[in-house]
């Protein structure tokens, strides 16, 4: 629970969208597997890793902790809603810092089959709390994850991963 | 998980208001309440019911299953993700028909003192699924549970229930 003394909550959402070089088989894997997720999801490299596990299946969830510059912990947990393999996946997450739950977001990631490589959207529908002001920075935080992805995707190291 | 040929996701939200006359601990026990919730938490009386379960905590669950005219299977899971006790619920929650998931939502629902009584927001964020056709029918079959909702906190057997 927050204990914060002037709750409020703030809706939008936005979606991105990614052309990969890479089939949607291996691109839901960079996004089912631990190893695979660990190599790219992430926006701040400096930044100290402090905790993951995930139980990727309908009812499973997903754990990310990493400390900022200021040794603040950014919580990111996720709660696994629908899964189709190689097609879909959606799951609810909240964002804490320290004990803070800035954000609560259900979002839908789909992958189609493009030319050999994959049409993948990024839908996040997210309530920010208690006046947590974003500026635009979950959606470019979430560009670099992505981006990261595409590159990692078309690295050497992904195939000893996602084959 | 799903097993249909042709996923497809489609997003979209609604709001609806509400001023009720009771304070906001009172409507928030209504929410938060096994008795209470079943005592208004259905859109169609004649349904037979099937189960319910409310564990109402963050990372807790609700499960509520009732049986339509033609013995059809509609089950409602929701997923709390943060509470603030007489002031905000959001969870998740996601809706089968038998065997198939036609949507996953977030939902925020809010409360303010007015006057005595309560201005009451919820916001339904929704992903529908494989070409579920709502057609309205979400927010309308939501806003009668309000109504109802509306009509039971004014009434004298939720008293007994909810003080």
């Amino acid at each position: 629970m927050n204990s914060v003394s002037t709750p409020s909550e703030a809706h939008t959402s936005f979606r991105i969208d990614r052309k990969l070089q890479a089939a949607p088989a291996r691109v839901f894997a960079a996004w089912s597997r631990a190893e695979a997720k660990q190599a790219w999801f992430s926006c701040h490299e400096d930044w100290r890793d402090a905790g993951y596990a995930l139980d990727f299946r309908v009812g499973g969830s997903e754990y990310n902790e990493v400390g900022d510059g200021d040794g603040l912990a950014h919580v990111f947990r996720a709660h696994f809603l629908d899964i189709v393999p190689d097609r879909r996946i959606v799951y609810a997450y909240e964002l804490l810092l320290g004990e803070r739950r800035i954000s609560v977001s259900l979002v839908t990631v789909a992958f189609q089959p493009d030319a050999g490589g994959t049409l993948m959207s990024f839908t996040e529908q997210v309530v920010f709390l208690d006046g947590y002001t974003d500026n635009g920075e979950r959606r470019e935080g979430t560009e670099v994850g992505l981006d990261k992805l595409g590159a990692w995707l078309v690295s050497p190291s992904a195939d000893a991963v996602v084959g």
